[in-house]
């Protein structure tokens, strides 16, 4: 791949190096565990955090290990040798094939993807273990929406339902807040037939191609954990196959759910087939961008024909779900007319472009019931893009935002028919009180898909900082409802993400995705926040680190400004100091209420009260004037 | 003072040059402009940033400078000579010396303060144009909240109110969403007699010591812009003078509205006078500490007469508003014994442990009322301490916290009965869904006195990150109705800020207090949303990121894939490229609307619509394939 980088092949090879170390360390105190389901080939992965215990003069207690959920696939199993040559484990294989209602194909069904095969100037870039694609056999529909409603509980779903437990121990700290749901459906115990039922309404989606084998299957929908996006890809200007797949693999070993490829660049096609083959997570694309590469970028000549081959080309390689803008109505084009930033979809604009060349209506639109027949072949999902999302503020919630997602719960409606799995994009830049229409209409007007935001971003005002501008609105809008949040990162409207953005994007989002899990009073969501609060309160600094979402950046920050090992066990730190450290005062208060009534018994009369004290200032000075002691 | 840091006088020397350039530097495309008031010693700074006209192909229409609020005083003055050894111009001076209300003293009050001044060993570290201190005159209250219920507007009220209107000319886009604010009131023009009434009434504060001429009045109200304060000072274990000074203007640049001085280390006495002396804002502090500091840390052994004296020594310095922890009751500490991290407030676990030594109510809330009589002597504001705000998202709305709340809420009246102003001190970390409940309650039982909270967080897992975990909880407490956000930098949890610390702290709050602006529909809040989206919209790079909270952040990033001077007019960036940018499609669209009629008349027949696309389709190709053109 020397070709496509400006690093020399010493360099390159350096920095390979660093990467896979980068990529596949194991995260501290962590140990990745399997969590077994009811058959043997049912292995779901679990991050296990190995806590200290407490020290003594404060409890002595063991702390219980905590789990946390784990994208980041075998890269963090000591146990498997990677080789991004070879791609993942076949994590799924035996399902699929069992099911018995696919063909394997000599050939693939895309024209381009034959051209692609057979062009030798791609061969030296080409992934070199391409596997024979799969379809559905003729009449058949393999959706994971079809085997619900058929009433079946695929492996998929049973290793969901294990999934989204997170298998705590008994032992750890279970307290929560009763949250607030609006109404979302959070069960203590997630079983494989809630998990069934979800898909069979329509409210939950499993993203899952046929041809994407390497997946460890998750879930997006209300009632389940609010899941993230991170976005990647190469552009004209940038990035190179290396540098998307390394993209890839960061991210999902910093928390992204699912992955979307935007290139827009060079070889696409070789690009997201390396990306593919080694995703743990499912891959999501926007297919009117190669199939606008194909025409030379003009968008009026894009066809239907040309479309259509680029979905199949993108479904045998295993996309799990497609971003398309059906909904970009040529009669909403003129709405956006007296808006102040247009379309800034990408996908938006350039349907726009082309309803405006031809004056007829969008062909994705047109075209719509044959898509949904290509996607039930494969099991691609819909993800029905939110061309005309507001791009500023001042056109939020306008006509022609609302106007499409209207047309999208038409559509959500038409691919229920043929089982064909739905999320629903939505915005983009939404002032903070203007955000839960967005999700109420939603909810109504597309029957509870599940939602899939872009942010939003609560003001204009802060490029460079609008993974933050955004993770406001993302936390808010998850917690209303929405099932997913596509990241931002620190470069949204100024140039192509780089792997530090990248992180920077994704930590953002887990904070924003888990203050919503905590909020909509998520069973079990509260356990890392209890465990790290209490790490901390006893200056247990290693266990507050590795529990956090980013232990490195934690740990690096804290021995800025006190690097020594010793320091680790201080009972401060170096905001306030030894003497000032509230941590360490209050430690103490604890005897004053151990030692007398419990606190809501605490009612005495003026000469008990005078007595306790006299009696308790006494104590207090005998017991070394500690505040909280141990019991 | 180069015996407080390590560096060599040379590379002390280099690095001061490199801070005064730093912190003087005007901000692009900027110019300092005043605004008169009634008289010609009231002259109100705010920001004023030009902008680049509108490409031709796009209107080519002029582009009016927009205003903004403007916190950096005269640093960012070319017109004005920085000398940190003389500290800023009196812009109050006047004004106190004419309401005759107030004495010159001859001696420092406090004994502390006069020890200091004697003391050989901190000479070389004292300011040397120390004025001499004012007090009220026997019998008098000089507190604005008394000249307000008098029915004086006074200048700094005027000030103020210039200052909130943010002089906007006619030209600028003003159009925004009508917004959400609970009940606030948001006025178009804010006159000096609204200002006054809302003082008087204690619904909003202006923080302006006698001894501190210094300032640039401002207000902190839920009525007014929602403002935030940044946290500096030094610790035992870290810090200077120099480095104090230096964060403070530091921070004033980049958007703090007040600072508080939260040094618990060296020298906090001398530390402090500096700051206020160069303080454009106002200046918080929390007393207790330096207290602490007098007998060594022992909390047991402070007395009301030590912190007496402490009040004294700082309100004759200048200290804007001391944060006063009177709500920690005894009864309330046992309710925090059964908390998952106790107290983790400094001021509050000081206070709890005194208690429970003394077994004694609180000597805060014994010695209120001659807290008072100190406070309207020199018009020191209350900020009234949560010193049992939750510490985690386990601890939040307990009984403790809101206890503590209530007391509070007695002790506004208390002070109010003085004229003394009050703002309250709130959380913490609350999730999401818990945060207005604090709002509510707050306004019921503190009878509107402004709320300033710390975030709140709104998740515990992201030490390194808590900028953000906090900037969720702030941006929606401010849309309830909070009016100053206490900000959270990425080293919370962790250590002592640094200087990149801070400003990303400062523009993490800024983005929050500005979203609640929207969100409230503040008047006027929209136009630096829309004139930045417009220099977006039409690739008016240089605007877009002069306008941004941050113009050389969001140039750096631009300018790390596309940094050439050429590409500041590009039609793209490296995100898309130029094929794919949907601005740059977009732009074409605007035609088809234009050359028919409205969008919301256009509601034609079958046939009419057959013709219309017949002729828009001819139309499109003669002129040139453009989304949108120029009316």
């Amino acid at each position: 791949m020397n070709q496509l980088t400006n690093l020399s092949p010493a360099d390159l090879s350096a920095q390979h190096e660093q990467d896979a170390k980068d990529l596949t360390r194991i995260l501290p105190a962590s140990t990745k565990v399997y969590i077994q389901g009811s058959r043997p080939d049912i292995q779901v992965p679990m991050r296990q955090i190995a806590l200290t215990d407490t020290p003594t003069g404060l409890g002595g207690e063991k702390n219980p290990p905590v789990m946390v959920y784990d994208t980041s696939g075998v890269y963090t199993d000591p146990e498997v040798a990677i080789d991004l040559n070879k791609g993942l484990p076949h994590v799924r294989q035996a399902w699929i094939e069992e099911r018995q209602d696919t063909d394997v194909l000599d050939t693939l069904s895309s024209s381009f993807g034959q051209e692609r095969l057979k062009d030798i100037r791609t061969a030296d870039i080409r992934f070199a273990h391409i596997q024979k694609p799969r379809r559905a056999k003729t009449g058949q529909n393999v959706t994971q929406m079809h085997y619900a409603k058929k009433g079946m509980i695929t492996p998929e779903m049973e290793y969901i339902a294990i999934r989204e437990n997170q298998r705590q121990r008994d032992e750890v700290d279970m307290r929560q807040h009763a949250g607030q749901n609006f109404g979302a459906k959070n069960l203590t115990e997630i079983t494989p037939e809630f998990v069934r039922q979800e898909v069979a309404a329509g409210r939950a989606i499993i993203p899952a191609n046929i041809n994407h084998p390497e997946i460890e299957p998750m879930i997006i929908g209300r009632n389940f954990l609010v899941k993230i996006n991170a976005n990647i890809g190469n552009s004209a200007l940038g990035s190179s196959i290396d540098e998307e797949v390394s993209k890839m693999t960061w991210a999902t070993r910093w928390g992204a759910d699912t992955i979307m490829d935007l290139s827009t660049g060079k070889n696409i096609h070789e690009t997201r087939e390396w990306i593919i083959r080694n995703s743990p997570v499912p891959i999501g694309t926007v297919p009117i961008y190669q199939a606008l590469e194909k025409v030379d970028g003009v968008a009026e000549d894009l066809t239907w024909e040309i479309f259509k081959d680029t979905l199949i080309e993108q479904a045998e390689q295993g996309v799990d779900y497609f971003t398309i803008h059906a909904g970009v109505l040529l009669r909403y084009v003129p709405l956006t007319a007296n808006r102040l930033t247009g379309i800034v979809s990408r996908g938006g604009s350039i349907m726009a472009q082309w309803c405006l060349a031809h004056h007829e209506e969008n062909f994705l639109y047109t075209h719509f019931d044959e898509i949904c027949e290509i996607m039930k072949a494969y099991d691609v999902s819909f993800s029905l893009g939110d061309g005309l999302r507001p791009g500023c503020i001042q056109d939020a919630n306008d006509e022609a935002q609302f106007g499409e997602l209207r047309t999208l719960g038409e559509l959500t409606h038409r691919a229920w028919e043929h089982d064909v799995q739905v999320m629903i994009e939505g915005p983009g830049h939404v002032p903070m009180h203007m955000i839960k229409e967005n999700m109420d209409l939603q909810l109504e007007v597309c029957k509870e898909a599940p939602f899939y935001t872009l942010g939003p971003l609560t003001t204009d005002i802060a490029p460079g900082y609008d993974h933050i501008t955004s993770a406001i609105g993302a936390a808010m809008i998850g917690w209303y409802g929405t099932a997913m949040l596509c990241y931002v990162t620190p470069k949204e409207h100024l140039g192509l993400p780089n792997k530090k953005d990248v992180k920077d994007g994704i930590i953002t989002y887990k904070i924003a995705a888990h203050a919503a899990d905590l909020a909509k009073g998520h069973p079990g969501a509260q356990v890392r926040d209890n465990a790290l609060s209490k790490a901390r309160f006893e200056f247990r600094w290693d266990d507050q680190f590795n529990l956090s979402l980013d232990p490195d950046t934690a740990r690096s920050m804290h021995d800025e400004t006190l690097p020594k090992e010793a320091h680790k066990s201080a009972h401060f730190c170096s905001m306030c100091g030894p003497k000032f450290c509230s941590m360490k005062i209050t430690q103490n208060v604890r005897n004053y209420a151990q030692n007398q009534e419990t606190a809501k018994d605490f009612n005495p009369s003026t000469e008990e009260v005078e007595q306790g004290l006299k009696s308790m200032k006494q104590a207090y000075h005998d017991n070394g004037q500690k505040l909280y002691q141990k019991v």
